[in-house]
């Protein structure tokens, strides 16, 4: 898929054909509680087996933006990150989100900087309401190098059966709305410290022209943004949702496809989208084909909202009003479940 | 505490001084689902809130026993320590195992080598009626090696608030009953790599006398079992259990502490638990005082259980027949919340 991105270190094909075989590994393990055929961004199962009530969970790591936190020694801003980035995983079924676990491995960090890690999960956990109620700290020498670390968050959700956006409701003549994103949220940073980084073309401290002031390890590190208030409005005003995708590794197409019902494609139109000047930057000094910057990075579009045409000028207000740029991006057609990223290529 | 494990690059007091930090940034985020005091093993939170059912969580990594297991080549059967780890560890109150989530963040792994490791999980999640609801894996260059992989597990139980068992009812006169285990388990991987490995003293092919035939290898790679089945069988035949302690890192000292009323002493007596010959060769090859073993591994010590004086003997036969090897290993005491390892200093 991405050229680049193998380059880099990162095989989209291998992860791809990975993702397939322990799919089916999983399947055998599914007790009558799991609900099979839902769940684009997370697993759902019944509990209590009597009830409506599903728990959501999902995992989910950092990547390699740690490698830009711990070399500038930043060791708050991925805790919130990670627990953000888990809530807007959850949040594209509707999902509350209720409790959430990390998992720290590393070397030879000093106590301090884990608290700092520890410190970041827990105000973001405040702000959403979840509760960190684990983890685990792992102290591993000889799979970490010094300095080095990987931060893992497992969160827990839940949604009544009757409540549950998946998709499947989504129609030809059906709007799509993007809320606007700060950076790279957490994916795609194997390519940009590759292309940015690696090859001497600049240092974190440095302030490319592009940046407009700011430094290149600011923008690299700017806060995966959480969407959970503000798809909340919408949820508390009875706005009707029929999708929902949050932008990770894959970009648009990647995460938009997830969601789509098989007599239907999307049409992005990205004109509307306000791209953050990172991805600029990245273009412009890997020299990366704009149709690929999509396919990696959400290029802006932090997370996608289908709804009806009709509902489409109210939605965007109330989302706009709760603080975030809403914009309309596209439609759905009848077609053969595909992701169309027009003016891209 | 462990010099030892010290100069293996595990700083036990430095992981102490960490782990209270960072609980008393976690209690800042509890909402009131979350059951504050109880939970030694794993998080605990009232779902429905409105209910008597409790969902148990928790966290956990395989430590670097990955590091034997990538030497050997050998992936399969890490997924299955990290589940059964899980699963003992939720035992300890009582739990029964819903459903698991893992995280595997590597290099260059080969698709044939994670799914292999995903086998192992999905074997060990089948025999224990656990569903492998998902995962993420995450190729991460710049953090992991050449070869080099972390493996993360995420748990979820439940149990009836009235069935919970957390140590409150242990009283001085209570038995302690030791089950039997073949190895490290999952603890204490870097100080045996130190002694056994680093120090050139054997490789994983070597078959050292005390390891009457085996090689070091599958000493070491020996997997973590289970005891969800056998305390299912004392539960399922109603004995009472007073406390229960999974033996992980800290030894039997550090894990069954945890457990103890504050007006109760244990006493171990160590003569009755079989030692697997791995930790006679680790303590002789590295010269290491017996007492510090007792504080780093779990000397054959898989889990233990505590019970009245008077349902010692029915439930030693019921996990004997359960298929484990039972022993009583010590009593309770009035004293000061400590354990006592008798003939270990």
């Amino acid at each position: 898929m991405s050229e680049s991105y193998k380059k880099a270190g990162v095989d989209l094909n291998s992860a791809e054909e990975v993702t397939k075989k322990i799919a089916g590994l999983a399947k055998g393990t599914f007790t009558e509680q799991v609900m099979k055929d839902i769940g684009a961004f997370g697993g759902v199962y019944r509990f209590p087996a009597d009830s409506n009530k599903l728990l959501i969970a999902s995992a989910d790591g950092v990547g390699t933006k740690l490698k830009i936190a711990a070399s500038l020694g930043i060791y708050n801003t991925v805790g919130q990150d990670l627990v953000n980035h888990c809530i807007n995983d959850l949040l594209t079924m509707g999902t509350r989100p209720l409790f959430f676990l990390d998992y720290i491995g590393y070397f030879d960090l000093e106590p301090e900087q884990v608290t700092r890690i520890v410190e970041g999960l827990s105000i973001a956990c405040s702000e959403n309401g979840v509760a960190l109620i684990g983890g685990e700290t792992a102290q591993m020498p000889g799979i970490y190098g010094s300095g080095d670390f990987d931060l893992v968050g497992f969160i827990l959700g839940t949604i009544d059966e009757e409540d549950i956006v998946d998709g499947s409701s989504i129609q030809p003549g059906d709007v799509i709305i993007a809320l606007n994103t700060n950076g790279l949220q957490t994916n795609g940073y194997s390519l940009a410290r590759k292309v940015l980084l690696d090859s001497g073309e600049f240092s974190l401290n440095d302030k490319p022209d592009m940046l407009e002031g700011n430094s290149l390890g600011d923008a690299l590190l700017a806060i995966h943004p959480c969407f959970y208030k503000n798809i909340r409005e919408l949820m508390d005003k009875h706005i009707a949702i029929e999708g929902m995708a949050h932008i990770t590794g894959g970009g648009i197409p990647g995460n938009l496809v997830r969601i789509l019902p098989d007599n239907c494609r999307a049409i992005i139109d990205i004109s509307n989208i306000e791209v953050p000047p990172i991805f600029e930057l990245i273009r412009k000094t890997g020299d990366i084909p704009i149709s690929e910057m999509y396919e990696v990075f959400n290029m802006g579009a932090g997370y996608l909202v289908v709804v009806k045409c009709e509902n489409k000028d109210e939605a965007i207000e109330i989302l706009t009003q709760s603080g975030v740029r809403a914009v309309e991006c596209g439609k759905i057609e009848e077609g053969t479940k595909e992701v169309i990223v027009e003016s891209a290529s």
